[in-house]
């Protein structure tokens, strides 16, 4: 099978043997996979795939038609439409992974979508309610809102009856994460208010603002500090808001958790996605043979929307 | 009646008007009222009482003997023994509180141990059990374990199934932190290993060592921050450890929120009271009349135990 590779922190497009499915697995053909943040960092040799995963082939978000089971797989039949957040080698024509990290790709979403959906998704409903538990009629922050995570989070904090202000540095997105439902985009610097749960995107440099601008029993959750690591924190004026930080990733999760998290969004929302309320924006699709393309593209930044790999006809 | 009063940012015992009960109050007798941290600082002028207490009448914990019930008061009957974390007014002869906030004294507790346990044992299950989720066999550290809230929180995680790690700078009160349960005692520079719970009840400055010894899926709880209250925040290392910071105190809470804590108390703590697992460790006893002379011992440090003043026969 073909793959999208990294070489000496390059993307080149390279044959790997098949895959066959183990115990409880199942082989995908994949027919979509998007390119998100982790692709880059382990392009540049910063972020190696957990052990079990190919190494070399990077790709987190998955979709594509069964087209074999292993031993025991019985959650899908050959030829059921699966997508999933995996550990890695997404963005090759053929992966095996094990069937409880997939879920069924609703109809409404077609091929692109269903492989930009997965990681987004997930990430943002383990942020939003597993960790910050958001719930209806709260207000929310989002630093960083026009990404991947941070759309998949405003729409869905919107669909569950939460108040969102969007913070967005290019103010060439504001018109778009407003349509996603944001009732509030401002650039960082005009964000106003309090708030009960933010979600923090971009990093440390926020802290402080953010914990001043928390409300009582307010939580912060970060899950991503490109714009810097380390931070102030007032313990005195987080113990006056009884607030919470939690900072979070899902990629080292072990296969227990990874399958719970499937589980909740299978529940909670692919529901809201098959009923239209949810939609995965796409900036643009790219055939596998052009990846280092899709890379460069993606890195360039400035767009609303997964870019996506397609595989196959 | 006669109470401890601060006047000029001194403790005088003056008199003042006997409180009568409302709707769902309850006239105490007080017996016994321990002295905490929050006192000292309101002699200060630097914490004032939540409205709707005392203003002038410092004391955060209770015990006595009901005598008389307000309209729809139910809970208890006349000359039954009880205790409770207060909004203030605890050090006078007489107080009247809302029913719901006390809790009904075990027989094994005499009056000075009664008096000194509802603000430690309140704030230590609350912060080892609400917010930090501890659980049996996990490895907590508790900086500034010789103090109230610490001896308490040694107890209750020891009794729990928790392994306990003590930080406590004075070397006096080692083997009575350890006698009490925790299974190693140490100076903060010795503290080593990593923890699924850290109670911190001494500041900021333990932040970074903190952030650094958590066990993936680990808990920082402040409660305390007489050391510092700001301090740098390494969310990289958060995030890696996919860890948590709540910060909390119990005094400005809402009725509801403080009567629903003692409810917690009332059904996980006062049965192992009742069977003698956990103890009150007094230090002194103090007449009312010399509450003065307590504020200054207590102010000193020093001591193991909570320093109580005494009511009545």
């Amino acid at each position: 099978m073909r793959a999208a590779t990294v070489r000496d922190g390059e993307i080149v497009v390279e044959d790997h043997p098949d895959p066959t499915p183990g115990h409880g697995e199942v082989l995908i053909r994949v027919r979509a996979a998007a390119l998100n943040g982790a692709d880059m960092m382990q392009k540049r040799g910063l972020y190696p795939a957990p052990s079990g995963w190919p190494q070399d082939i990077p790709g987190l978000d998955v979709a594509g038609e069964v087209a074999e089971r292993g031993p025991d797989a019985t959650r899908f039949a050959v030829g059921d439409r699966v997508m999933g957040f995996v550990g890695g080698g997404g963005q090759g024509e053929l992966l095996v992974c094990h069937e409880r990290l997939l879920m069924p790709v609703p109809d409404v979403l077609d091929w692109p979508r269903a492989g930009g959906f997965s990681e987004v998704f997930t990430t943002a409903h383990d942020a939003l309610f597993t960790q910050g538990g958001l719930t209806a009629g709260e207000r929310l922050l989002i630093h960083g809102a026009a990404g991947g995570v941070g759309t998949a989070a405003v729409q869905l904090a919107r669909a569950t009856g939460a108040e969102v202000v969007a913070s967005v540095r290019n103010a060439d997105h504001h018109a778009g994460v407003a349509a996603l439902g944001a009732g509030t985009v401002v650039v960082p610097d005009d964000v106003d208010g309090t708030f009960d749960v933010i979600l923090e995107l971009v990093g440390a440099p926020n802290l402080p603002a953010n914990v001043k601008s928390l409300n009582m029993l307010g939580r912060i959750v970060v899950i991503g500090i490109a714009a810097g690591a380390k931070g102030e924190l007032n313990l005195g004026a987080l113990m006056g808001k009884r607030g919470r930080i939690s900072a979070s990733m899902l990629r080292g999760r072990s296969l227990e958790e990874k399958a719970l998290a499937a589980r909740l969004v299978e529940r909670h929302v692919l529901p809201l996605v098959a009923r239209g309320v949810l939609d995965v924006p796409i900036a643009e699709t790219c055939p596998l043979a052009d990846a280092a393309q899709a890379y460069e593209r993606f890195a360039a930044g400035g767009k609303l929307g997964k870019i996506v790999l397609t595989m196959g006809a």
